[in-house]
């Protein structure tokens, strides 16, 4: 990063890494034996966003949460998570429910429930365990403390495979600050427990409408980069929470270092959860470039990239150059095939309009690594995008097919 | 039918069974040995309409009808289709050898090559055995006749596991007049093998202004209502010719009975595309109704038709409400998940927001069977869309996964 005006580093822990967050979590009941209560705290109110799901149907911690930050204008004291119920398709009930977990937090913690995020993940359309809650939630606030960010990580897992968290130390002219988070989700593995929640946490200062700005311009190169089936849940959530604790103020001009160190973390989350998914034997980044917009540009590589005979064929470790190129086709985008280059890592296998099968045997070489890259150009312009999703194995039709609700 | 203007019943046969058409196939040298060349001709120019694959990057047959189609105000003497290679991604080659094959048709049949319609299915990217159509084409053209087409619908096949043909005599106050049909296409199995193409013919007497506006409504409902996968192909197209040897002139006021005809034997065709899918064990109608509008409703059904979450669970006999509702919840089009119902038959799974979960046994219990419906209401209006897909097995995986370019 010479000659950049910062710098980034890794460092241990995750979401309570930065100065000013405590973490806590419980078995509390929901489920029936691992942890299934996380709580996460700010020392003092924090500067807040969050990104929800596009769904139209959305879970009752969702409607409340973008309540909640409306009405404070973006100020978060706590986030309390259960796991075991996504307290979704639950009607009136779920409504106070969700409400009634704000409330048992603030009350813990002497703060207003406005002040709460309120995520829950797992089960759909099943009503939330209130009872384990009334008991678990407050004592949960009573072990608040730093260096158990695994232990909340843990806290939100579902189908996952083992917990997410990852912290980064960013170094300015104006000094350093911190930047932790967690997340939890496997694809749509199992999608009555696979929300996608992510949480990230830095000891920066910053206002609520540049951290939004930043945390959306974040979230299109990580979570929102990623598809791994094209699904999206009733509940995915992401959050930045923002402490002030390490001195260092974020403005305009500055806010580069905190798009960058919030970056870092989120790509590093959300390469987690795609790797992480039932059956998945390959990580596959989708990169297309010369595309006239941005847009049509993303839209290229989300085609590729959900195309089921894309997947399938880098499963099989198939150069299939064919099937990439039609999909790009597809995806209502107009190209000129001509203009348009297919690579399977760096290995050109279509140009001018025809194949190179004489690369065929390298590419299928190539393909049996675990880490692919598929490159397409356009040929419109000058945009590029990268997407991330994994192959399709049998293994996730087989683990989707027997799952029973 | 009783009341109606029009009725509607099965016959023999397939493309050459309406008046004014014959056809021929041969074995010329493309595939190793299995039929690979079919010609479909009128007697005289027909009345002729087509609809061509929406995928930006289109073979050179697609481009080469499209011009044709356009040059003669929609008239054809025949069509010649070869499977084995699809002349995609083939370059200046391609367009000339395209060319060449309408020209080898329309000397062989002594008509303009404008006359001629171009097909082509198998492999990408190779260039066109043009020796073998050189020879084959004239030899082909001096044994039309009646009473072969399913010798044809058996030449156009690819990864195809049967020919698939059909056709029904329609009774109007005017006279009866017959439709007939072939197609080929196996959902995208192995897509640089598996265009879906569609020929249907009628012995009626219609205008091609009119035939293509009642082809675009039956395609609608039928080759354009399945999916298997969401991928479309390079080479995609559907056709219809009208000889009008039956004497009976099909009009504006008369539309819909040729409308009907051509949908029952295009419905046909495309549930045996389907159904003929390679691993494919369970066909599947996905209905959604109270849509503000058809492309509303269209886009939610094919969300759901298209969920790989859902099609998995289809398979799995899963009485998954909450995959369906998620997938129609994520297609884009706003609706109250309060005002929406999920029914698995005739199974009342979801309704009011909440779910019918003692119902789930019942539920599993129907969807053991092999053809199944969904059904969706979004309580946003009066519009009702129904897409038919399949279910999603480790063995389509598998099939895809392994194939080899």
């Amino acid at each position: 990063m010479a000659g950049s005006p910062y710098s980034i580093a890794a460092t241990g822990g995750g979401v309570a890494a930065p100065e000013g967050f405590t973490s806590a979590a419980r078995h509390c009941g929901i489920k029936a034996s691992a942890l299934d209560l996380a709580l996460l705290a700010a020392d003092a109110p924090a500067a807040a966003a969050g990104i929800f799901t596009q769904n139209f149907v959305k879970a009752a911690p969702v409607l409340l949460d973008q309540a909640h930050l409306a009405a404070t204008g973006g100020r978060v004291r706590a986030i309390v998570v259960n796991s075991g119920c996504a307290n979704a398709c639950t009607g009136d009930q779920g409504t106070a429910d969700a409400a009634e977990m704000a409330a048992l937090t603030g009350a813990a913690l002497g703060c207003p429930a406005e002040q709460v995020m309120v995520c829950s993940t797992g089960v759909i359309g099943v009503n939330l365990k209130m009872d384990a809650l009334r008991t678990g939630i407050p004592v949960a606030a009573k072990t608040l403390a730093r260096g158990q960010g695994l232990e909340a990580a843990k806290a939100i897992m579902t189908t996952d495979r083992g917990p997410k968290e990852h912290a980064v130390v960013v170094t300015t002219p104006a000094g350093r600050f911190t930047v932790g988070g967690m997340a939890k989700g496997a694809g749509m593995i199992e999608p009555n427990m696979a929300t996608m929640l992510g949480f990230l946490t830095t000891d920066a200062a910053v206002e609520p409408a540049l951290l939004r700005r930043v945390l959306v311009d974040v979230a299109r190169e990580s979570f929102n980069a990623i598809t791994i089936d094209g699904d999206t849940s009733t509940n995915d959530s992401l959050f930045v929470l923002a402490s002030g604790r390490s001195g260092v103020t974020i403005d305009e001009a500055s806010a580069e270092a905190l798009r960058a160190g919030l970056k870092e973390v989120a790509l590093e989350l959300a390469m987690a959860i795609v790797r992480g998914g039932e059956g998945v034997t390959k990580v596959v980044g989708v990169r297309v470039h010369g595309g006239a917009t941005e847009p049509a540009a993303r839209q290229v590589a989300r085609t590729i990239a959900n195309s089921l005979l894309v997947k399938t064929a880098i499963h099989g470790a198939d150069p299939n150059w064919g099937r990439i190129l039609a999909a790009a086709g597809r995806a209502g985008v107009p190209f000129n095939p001509r203009e348009a280059t297919v690579h399977v890592g760096d290995i050109l296998l279509f140009e001018n309009g025809l194949p190179h099968d004489d690369k065929a045997p390298l590419a299928a070489e190539y393909l049996k690594g675990d880490t692919i890259h598929i490159t397409v150009r356009l040929g419109s312009g000058t945009e590029e995008v990268t997407v991330w999703t994994c192959d399709l194995s049998a293994e996730y039709v087989r683990i989707n097919g027997e799952y029973r609700t």
